[in-house]
């Protein structure tokens, strides 16, 4: 199955996973302390006959026996068996379990039970290595598809996500979060935060399973169905744990009770439902045939774009209020700190800025011939750890940006490209690989000087952009403000931004640049501001510590008849 | 001799004025105690002598020896003789002296001697009757016009101007100030001061005269020859003076070089020009030979517009900041301590606003029905005795209105009138008698909806006003702004700029209108207030206190390329 055919599948009806595995492998009188995914090995007949019982329930979907066998969580679990034969086996059972049906093998992957930098000490590339492993040996074996499932790290979510899609570019996959009742993740991700990302992923389908009861997560699902643009998928558990006198745990949510609620998703939208903890064969083929062969619901999806930070999502409308000053540009003191790895004064600036009401922090940590890799990974990793506003990653070397978006948790503002062929095919690389929002300069290799230049250079990138997949609502257009001088310079870039603005393009600004030099600067940039804000410019990058720049923003916002609110920002930020 | 017989004088060459009176007379051995004055009475010969020696000189005019010969100063000299008696009898002694000559008569008066409130006790209504009563008798005795001298308040000069104008609408009438080396009178007023509020009113030559040398008056002088748009006039001691082993005092500069000194001034302009203290007729012969018949130069005046109190001067351009604060509208506490005339918020109000940059304090008492005459008046003289900076005059009742202009010292703004005729009318009187600049609402008996209509009506009232002599840079016009709401009036008032600023009109807002009842309301103003000034305002009643705000009119003015100073003031507002 490739992901053309899985996309026609998912566009006939909605698809149906299977239910639990642990819970039934107990009932039929498995009872012991190995993991089962050991059972592919010893006892294959086991595995065997669950499938064989969620193929006769009429599932369009098996999951191997796989969800623990990566090579990290085996090795926790003291398991000594080759993770190739555990992961090879469980395939072929799935396989003949499936055989003379239409059910598809999804590899089912889930986490590796350490955390991720800066949760714990595992580091990206090394679980984008035990993933690839793991999906490798899956691939290999012949499954038609991944399902990442349990994950409750976005990070961890994301290196298993590149792992498996590096793998195959043509395999599809399902990429689950699980979420409790407040719906955000343990790790404090938002399914929102988890949505916005995920929409600008090549992922096939996103969906959440496991922790919570159908009635809990119906919620959940319900804001998954309005942020995500992306086919989604679900799988409650059947109601609450309850632990029994012989050690077991039970889930009373019977088969009849689980299909009237599974109807409810649908409603929603879902495109793929199934059962986590609790659910077996029985309630899988009640569900089947209750809900029967349905069209998936249409849904309508939020057209807003967001930006966040591992557990905050920001709006980016109507005004984005980018801070500026975690910028170690010719300030030597903190360029230093950064080299020698003192990150006080940028958790600082982070904290501040968030309070003066900034909605994304730009970071530039000066001079890059300066720096390495590891300045550049160990700073978005900070940042993380304290629960910063989003970041917009103000990064010139092509090497240091990618190591900040492989590091960054959430969906970054890339700043910047010029329109440069080179330039826009790396930056049109990490939007689809990493997501994001993308500051896109009026320029090639030097600046033009008039506004009609501005903006023709601007539609032109914009074009390219979008002949590459990404769409113009996650553009940024900068039209370069320059230090008020001798030429009229400032109002060639009002101009810009009215004829952008005109056309529907959101602009950005460095807004601090007019005054470079001069007195009054606060004067000079709110004023600026006021008369940029009235052209329809849509965000900034600014010194949020000015409060008249501040005041401008909200009460020009209020001046021309916007909504704003002015809470600094959907989190405490020190979640974590 | 009328107005426009003077005129044609004052076109046709330099014209000169005698000496001085009491040390020629001491020199003639007259030796006393007496005021001078009463030698029209006991020795009318001794000044019929020294006035014919100044006609031989070959003076224009000759003045009557009258100098201290009002009631007030008289009785405070013990002179118990009627002061028509000493007026009448010294028109008299000078048309004698004056006859078979052209030399006309200028009736001399000067101080009461008794200082004006704030300074003194005595009231403005007083010395004008004071002055009134001294002008009438010179006039029934025949003068050709009035010189008054040597005053050393404005507010007294002012009092004795419109007394004399009040009496003949076609008298010449020359009014002086004395000044120190500083260019200041002893109470504070600069030359700009006075030129600047004395080129508004009906008076046909300004000048000064006495204390100090011509050396010293030179710069004073040249001040004045750049402020007033009036015809000039001049009287320098003769030196300085030394006190004698007799008792007497003598001035050293000899007639050949006060000669040599007052072509310096026919340089700058200077179109009448005589000699006070220490000059005799000596002097003016060698003067008015030295001279001789010299056409008046012509002079380049400022063409900025002034706002003043009595010490400080505030040009207008390129950004008047008018200070909304004292405001007793719906403020209950406010409005009850002015009833009882309890001006300490009143007062830090004035000092408040100052220190934050306002040029200008808008005066608005509150409820008018609740208050008297003696409200106004009080509140402009203790404004004026803590040394406040310029006044605008926010008050409805002609009558009140009255009252404040008449006690105010310097020019003032006069806020506001309509644009209906019999409005217009009384402005004209108030701009014309008491000089000063006008807000003109761009409004007849309702506020027009659109920026066209607004802007025509402020053609049409600017129209009138100029007709009747108020040119239209005295003018502020106000498009109107109303609070943020459903209609898009804020966009009429930008656009109302826009038109009367591509016309040359000076434009002023009452900004915080727009914000009322609103949160952020600083942002708010601040943000409108970028917009006006980018469509070309050029003033505003704002709240100073608001820092956004007053960042955004250095910041704007700055970025539109005008050069501003950031002193709150060019005094420190205590020197009284
Ligand atoms: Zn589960
Ligand atoms: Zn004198
Ligand atoms: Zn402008």
């Amino acid at each position: 199955m490739n992901r053309k055919e899985f996309s026609e599948l998912l566009n006939q009806r909605v698809l149906f996973l299977d239910g639990a595995y642990g819970t039934e492998f107990f009932k039929m009188g498995i009872r012991g302390r190995m993991p089962i995914e050991l059972l592919n090995i010893t006892n294959p007949d086991a595995v065997y006959t669950l499938q064989k019982a969620y193929v006769n329930a009429g599932v369009d979907f098996l999951l191997t026996n796989t969800f623990s066998a990566n090579r990290l969580k085996m090795q926790s679990l003291k398991v000594k068996e080759n993770i190739k034969d555990i992961n090879f086996h469980a395939v072929k059972i799935a396989k003949d379990a499936a055989k003379n049906s239409n059910v598809k093998i999804l590899g089912d992957i889930s986490s590796t039970g350490i955390l991720l930098t800066p949760l714990g000490e595992l580091s990206f590339d090394e679980a984008y290595e035990v993933f690839k492993e793991q999906g490798e040996i899956l691939l290999n074996a012949g499954i038609d598809g991944f399902i990442i499932e349990t994950m409750s790290d976005l990070k961890e979510l994301k290196a298993a996500f590149l792992a498996l899609r590096d793998l195959d570019n043509n395999i599809p996959i399902i990429a689950h979060l699980t979420f409790e009742e407040n719906g955000r993740t343990v790790t404090g991700t938002s399914v929102e935060i988890f949505a916005t990302l995920f929409n600008d992923l090549d992922v096939d389908v996103i969906g959440m399973n496991c922790t919570l009861t159908p009635e809990e997560m119906i919620k959940v699902f319900q804001t998954l169905s309005k942020y995500s643009k992306k086919p989604i998928s679900v799988e409650p558990n059947a109601g609450k744990p309850k632990l029994q006198p012989d050690g077991s745990v039970i889930y009373n949510t019977t088969p009849e009770k689980f299909s009237v609620y599974m109807e409810d998703f649908v409603h929603l939208g879902a495109n793929i439902i199934g059962g986590c903890c609790g659910t077996g064969p029985e309630h899988i083929k009640l569900m089947r045939e209750f809900i029967g062969k349905t069209r998936v619901r249409k849904r309508e999806t939020i057209k807003k774009q967001f930006l966040s930070s591992r557990t905050i999502l920001r709006e980016t409308e109507p005004f984005l209020i980018i801070g500026e000053r975690i910028n170690a540009s010719g300030k030597k003191n903190f360029q230093n700190a950064i080299r020698e790895y003192n990150f006080d004064r940028m958790v600082n600036l982070a904290t501040a800025q968030e309070k003066e009401g900034s909605h994304v922090l730009d970071i530039n940590l000066g001079i890059e011939k300066l720096l390495d890799k590891k300045h550049f990974e160990k700073s978005i990793i900070i940042l993380d750890k304290i629960g910063s506003i989003p970041l917009s990653l103000d990064i010139q070397q092509p090497e240091f940006m990618e190591v900040a978006l492989k590091e960054y948790v959430g969906r970054p503002l890339i700043n910047s490209s010029t329109v440069e062929k080179e330039k826009l095919d790396t930056a049109i690389r990490w939007l689809k690989r990493y997501g994001g929002m993308l500051i896109l300069l009026t320029m090639k290799n030097k600046i033009p000087e008039t506004a009609q230049e501005r903006f023709e250079i601007a539609m032109k990138g914009i074009k390219y952009l979008e002949e590459n997949g990404i769409s113009k609502d996650r553009i940024f257009v900068d039209p370069l403000v320059l230090p008020v001088g001798a030429k009229k310079d400032p109002f060639v870039t009002l101009e810009t931004i009215k004829l952008l603005s005109e056309k529907g393009i959101k602009t950005s600004i460095g807004l601090s640049n007019l005054s470079f030099g001069l007195p009054s600067r606060e004067g000079i940039n709110a004023s600026f501001l006021s008369l940029a804000i009235h052209n329809g410019l849509s965000g900034a990058i600014l010194n949020s510590k000015e409060s008249s720049t501040m005041n401008i923003v909200f009460g020009s916002l209020i001046l021309h008849g916007m909504e704003v609110s002015r809470d600094t920002s959907t989190s405490t930020g020190d979640e974590l």
